[in-house]
C-alpha cells in the first residue's frame, strides 16, 4: 500500500468489525463523536457468536476479517467487539501495519479512573471473562483494585430476541449480577457490545450507587485521539460520497439489516454478503 | 472410493454431525439402538449456532463437513442436527455418492402417526422452523394435518448455560409454548436436538394429553433400516478396535468434553480439534 497521509489519507473509511451486530452501538458512538469520518462496518454473522469460542479461533477469524478490511482501503480498524479485542488484539496488532484498537483498553481505563471503593465488576462473555483481559488493563492503571468478573452467556440471545425490557431478561440478568452487588462494586464494566441495550435494565437493578461504564463511547474518544495523532483525521467537511457507512456481512443480510435499522439513527439501505472464509 | 459391500463396508463406521453438542443426542441413541456400529462424530463448534444463520451457508458447511467425513471412511451419515437436515440434506444428497439421512424425516412420520386431532406442534430455531420443512413433510404423510410451528431461539442457550430444570427455562418454555397449546395439538415435535434434555421439563409443561416426539430415537430406527436395506449394517461381533467411537471439533475440545459427558453413557477421553475450513 502506497504511504498516505494528511487529508487525502483523512478521507479512507475506519473499519469496525464484530461478530454481528452488536459492534452497531460502537459504530454508531463512532457516527456521533466523529461525523466527518467513513466506516466499513464487517459483522461476521455466519459464524455469531465468538463469546464461546476459542482464542486460536478468534484469532483466525480476526485475521480473515482484517484482510477483507484492508481491501476496503481502511486507515485504521477497530475491534468493535469485546472478545476478539480480549482474545486477538495483541496477535493481530503485531501482524498488520495499520492501526488497530479493540474496545476494552480504553472502558478499563475510565472504570479505573471512576471507582472509589477499588471494586470493579466487569460483564461479559465467556470467553471475555475467562480470558482475565479486563483485569489486566485495569490492574496496568492501578494494581490495587479488585476486579470481579462476571460470564453472562444468556444476555446476547435475550437482546437478539428483543427481550430488553422483559422480566425473563431482568431476572437472569439479577442472577448474573448477584455476586457482583454482593461484593460491594462501585463501577461496572458492559463488557459486551450487546449490553448498552440493556443499560436501563441494568441500571434498574444495580441502582443510582454504581457507575456504569460503556466502552463503546470510550472508545469512540480514544479512536479520535489516536486519528489525531496518527494525521488520519477527516479534517475536511464531509466528503459528497453516497454511502459513508457501508455495511458487508457473512451471512444474512436481511436480518442484519433489521436488527441494525433498530439500533442506528438511520435506516440502512445496503447490506452486502461475503465469502469471509475467502480472505 | 473403492466399491465396498457386505460386512467389509460393515465394519466402516457412521458419519454424524452438528453445529455442536446437540447431536450427541442422536449419537446416544444410535449406540443404544445399533450397538455394533462405529461412529465418527463432528461438531462444528467453531461456527455454532447454526439455527439461526441462512440456507447457503448451512449448506456450504454442510458440505465442508462432509467432505471431512468422508476422509475417515465413513458409510453412511447422519445429519445430527435439525437445521442441517431442514436446509442442506436435498443439496448434499444430490452431491455425494453416499447414503445421508437427516433427522426431520422421522419425526415428522412419527408425528403424522401420532395425532389423533391432526393438530401436530413443532419447536425449533428460527431457520428450522422457517425453512417449513417439517410442515412439507408431514404433509406429505397427510395433507390434511395442521401444523404448528414455533422458533424458540432462548431454548439453546438456555440448555448449554445447563439450567435444564431452572423456573427461568420453564417461565421461557412455557411463553414459547402458550400459542401451540392454545391451538389444541395433540402431538409435539422436539424439532432440535437440544431440547430433549428438556424433556421433563416439557413434559411438565404440556402434561399427560400431549405426545412427545424425540426424532433423535426415530433417527436411530430409521438408519437401522437404511444399513439393513444397503447391506451395510455390521453383521459380527463388536469390531476389536479401541475407540468405536471418535469425537472431532472445530473448536474448543475442552469445553466439548465436558458437554459430551453429561449426555453420553460414557466418558470421552479424546477429542480432536481440525480445521473444518480447510474442507
Amino acid at each position: 500500500m502506497a504511504e498516505i497521509s494528511g487529508n487525502s489519507a483523512g478521507l479512507a473509511p475506519i473499519g469496525v468489525f464484530d461478530s454481528g451486530v452488536g459492534g452497531l452501538t460502537v459504530a454508531r458512538e463512532i457516527m456521533r463523536n466523529l461525523p466527518n469520518e467513513h466506516i466499513v462496518y464487517f459483522g461476521d454473522t455466519a459464524r455469531v457468536p465468538y463469546g464461546s469460542k476459542s482464542r486460536d479461533t478468534i484469532i483466525r477469524y480476526s485475521q480473515q476479517i482484517i484482510r477483507f478490511l484492508r481491501t476496503q482501503q481502511v486507515k485504521a480498524i477497530v475491534i468493535a467487539c469485546n472478545t476478539a479485542s480480549a482474545l486477538a488484539l495483541d496477535e493481530v496488532e503485531k501482524e498488520f501495519d495499520l492501526p488497530i484498537i479493540g474496545v476494552i483498553r480504553s472502558g478499563a481505563r475510565v472504570a479505573a479512573a471512576a471507582t472509589v471503593n477499588r471494586k470493579v465488576g466487569v460483564i461479559g462473555t465467556e470467553s471475555t471473562i475467562n480470558s482475565g483481559m479486563y483485569d489486566q488493563l485495569i490492574h496496568e492503571e492501578d494494581p490495587g483494585i479488585t476486579v470481579y468478573g462476571k460470564a453472562c452467556p444468556l444476555l446476547c440471545p435475550l437482546v437478539e430476541e428483543g427481550w430488553l425490557k422483559d422480566p425473563v431478561t431482568e431476572t437472569v440478568t439479577r442472577r448474573y449480577l448477584d455476586e457482583l452487588l454482593e461484593a460491594g462494586i462501585d463501577s461496572l464494566i458492559l463488557g459486551c457490545t450487546h449490553y448498552p441495550l440493556l443499560r436501563s435494565l441494568i441500571a434498574g437493578i444495580v441502582g443510582d450507587g454504581i457507575r456504569l461504564v460503556n466502552p463503546a463511547y470510550e472508545t469512540a474518544k480514544e479512536l479520535e485521539r489516536l486519528l489525531i495523532q496518527k494525521n488520519l483525521i477527516n479534517t475536511g467537511e464531509k466528503a459528497p460520497v453516497n454511502e459513508p457507512y457501508k455495511f458487508y456481512v457473512s451471512d444474512a443480510a436481511d436480518k442484519f439489516k433489521r436488527f441494525a435499522n433498530s439500533i442506528l439513527p438511520y435506516d440502512i439501505e445496503t447490506t452486502r454478503k461475503i465469502n469471509i472464509e475467502e480472505y
